[in-house]
C-alpha cells in the first residue's frame, strides 16, 4: 500500500463518491482552543465514509468476479454501502442481516436494491450465512474494515482533507473494526506534512486502546456504549498498519462522546452519529496538549434514528 | 429599493455574514420530482438569515446613531441577530425580552453580550417597553420584518442563490413576519431570469395568504402550529413588495411540515427549524406543479432545542 496505489484508489472511486465539504466552526474553535477542521463524511452517499471502502473493493474487481457478485453481513452502514456501490456497478449484492435487524436498516438496503439474507442474531450465524452464500454462488466476500480494498479506499477521505488543508497538525478519526483509522493513518503517512493521526475509542468499547499496549488484537467483553459503530474489534490487516502509524489512540467515556455530539448537532447544525463524536470528544477531554493546533477530524457518519437521541 | 440599493446592501453586510452553501440532494429530488437548491442560512451565523437583516440595519445607521445603540423585542433569532450584529459593529444592544422566555435564548443574547431587559410576556408589554429604553438611551429600534433596512439585509440570501443558480424558475420561502419573503422577491424581481417567488405558510397561521386575499393585513387569532418563527403578522412596508412580487402562498398543515422537517434532517443530515420546513413541505404537497421544475428554497434557520423535537 504505497503512495501510488493510494493515489490510483482515489482516482478508481471518485465517479462514485462525493468529494465532503470541510465545515469549520469558530464556536467550536473557542470551545476546544484549536483550529478545527470536520471532514463531513456524513454528507456521503449513504450517510458514511463506509461508502469509500465499499466502491474500491467492488470497483477493484475482475469482470469475473462482478459477474458473481458480492456477499457481506453487517446490520449497518457497511450493508447499505455495498448494496449502493454494487448497484452503481451493477453488481449484484447480498447481504446478511439478523433477523431481528431494525426494519429501517433492512428497507435502506433494499432501497439500494441489494438482497436480504436473514439469519439468526449471532456472529457464528452471520459467519457461516455468507459462508454458505459464497460458495452457493461464487460471490466476493467482503469484510467491513479488514481488508485492503477497503482500507485504501477508506484512506479517501483524509486525502481530500489533506489535499485541502496539507498543514494539519493532527488527524483524528473514530476506531471501530480499524478500518478508517488505517487508511487515515495511511494517507497522513504518504500525504501529510508530519502530520500525526490519533484514535478516538470510548472506554466502554477499548479494544484498540488494549490491542495497542499488548500487541495483539484484544476484543471487549461488554460494549455499553451509545457509539455503536465502534463496538467492533480490529483485524489482522489493518492493526500492523495502526501500530505502525497511529500515535495514540484517546479514550472518552458516554458523557463525553454525547455532550461532543450534542454540541456538534447545535452549533454545526449538522446531524452526526454518535461513533463520530468520539474523536472531538477525545479533543475536548486532553485540550491542553491540542491547543492551538491544526486538527482535522473525521466525522465518519450520520445515519442516526432522529426519533431515539441520547440527549 | 431598486437594484443598486440591493447590491450595495450586498457589499454592506459581507463582512459580518457567512456565504451559506446551497446544498443539493438527490434523494429528495427524487421524492419531490424536481431538482432543489437548499440555501443553508441555518449554517448562517448565529444559526438564521436573520443576521443578515440585524447586519445590515445596524451597519446603515450613522456614526451618531451607533453611539446610542440600538433596541428590539424578540425572544428568537432576531435577539442573538441584533446581539451579534451589534457587537461585531461596535454598538450597544438592548433586547427587550420576556420574563418567561427560555433560558437557552437569554443565553445565546447574553453569550454575544446583548443587554437583557426583561418585561411581562404580553405583545403591549414588550413594546412599551421598548419604547421606554429608546427614549431614555435614544437608541434606535430595530424591527424583525418591517424595516426597509431588514427587508433589504434578507434579500442577499436570494442574492447569493441566484448568484449561484441563475436558472431558477422558483424560489420558495417561508412566510413569518413578511422580512425573508420580501427581500426574497425583491431578489428575484432584480436578479432573477423570470424567477417566481412562492411562500410557504402554516394552515394554522395563515395570515398573509388572508392578508393576500383580502388586501389588508390580515392577523392569526391563533398560531397552533409547530413553525414558532411564522406566528407573526405582515406589516406596511413588507406587503405592498409581497402583494407586487410573490406570486402566491401555499399552506401546509402540520403533519406535512413535521414530516417535511424530519426528511430533511434525515436525507441531507443537516439541522433545520420547523418553519424552515414549510416551503418544502409546500413543494411535496404540490408536486405536481413543480415537476422538472429548478427550485431554490431558503432554509431559513437552524436554531431548535434537538432535546424537544416534534419527531
Amino acid at each position: 500500500m504505497d503512495k501510488a496505489t493510494l493515489i490510483q484508489t482515489h482516482r478508481r472511486i471518485k465517479p462514485f463518491i462525493h468529494k465532503t465539504p470541510v465545515l469549520t466552526s469558530q464556536l467550536l474553535d473557542d470551545i476546544a482552543g484549536c483550529s478545527l477542521y470536520f471532514k463531513c463524511e456524513n454528507f456521503q452517499k449513504m450517510g458514511a465514509f463506509k461508502m469509500r471502502g465499499a466502491a474500491n473493493a467492488i470497483a477493484s474487481l475482475t469482470h469475473e468476479e462482478r459477474e458473481k457478485g458480492v456477499v457481506t453481513h453487517s446490520s449497518g452502514n457497511f450493508a447499505q454501502a455495498v448494496a449502493l456501490a454494487a448497484r452503481r456497478l451493477n453488481v449484484k449484492a447480498y447481504i446478511v442481516m439478523p433477523e431481528n435487524a431494525p426494519q429501517v436498516k433492512k428497507e435502506a438496503v433494499r432501497a439500494y436494491q441489494g438482497e436480504i439474507i436473514e439469519c439468526a442474531s449471532t456472529a457464528e450465524a452471520r459467519e457461516e450465512t455468507a459462508e454458505r452464500i459464497k460458495n452457493e454462488t461464487g460471490a466476493t466476500f467482503l469484510h467491513p474494515s479488514n481488508q485492503d480494498e477497503v482500507i485504501l479506499g477508506n484512506s479517501t477521505a483524509a486525502i481530500e482533507l489533506l489535499q485541502e488543508r496539507p498543514d494539519l497538525d493532527i488527524i483524528l478519526a473514530p476506531v471501530g473494526g480499524g478500518g478508517l483509522i488505517a487508511g487515515t493513518a495511511l494517507a497522513a503517512h504518504y500525504f501529510g506534512n508530519d502530520c500525526k493521526v490519533i484514535g478516538g475509542e470510548p472506554f466502554e468499547a477499548d479494544d484498540a486502546y488494549r490491542s495497542l499496549q499488548s500487541g495483539k488484537i484484544e476484543r471487549n467483553t461488554t460494549t455499553n456504549t451509545v457509539a455503536d459503530g465502534l463496538r467492533t474489534y480490529l483485524g489482522d490487516r489493518n492493526f500492523p498498519i495502526i501500530q505502525k502509524y497511529v500515535d495514540r489512540i484517546i479514550r472518552v467515556d458516554e458523557e463525553e462522546i454525547i455532550s461532543a455530539m450534542k454540541l456538534i448537532w447545535e452549533r454545526m447544525k449538522i446531524i452526526i452519529e454518535p461513533s463520530c463524536a468520539v474523536p472531538f470528544a477525545a479533543v475536548l477531554r486532553e485540550k491542553e496538549k491540542f491547543k492551538s493546533k491544526k486538527i482535522g477530524i473525521i466525522l465518519s457518519g450520520g445515519n442516526v434514528d432522529v426519533t431515539k437521541l441520547p440527549f
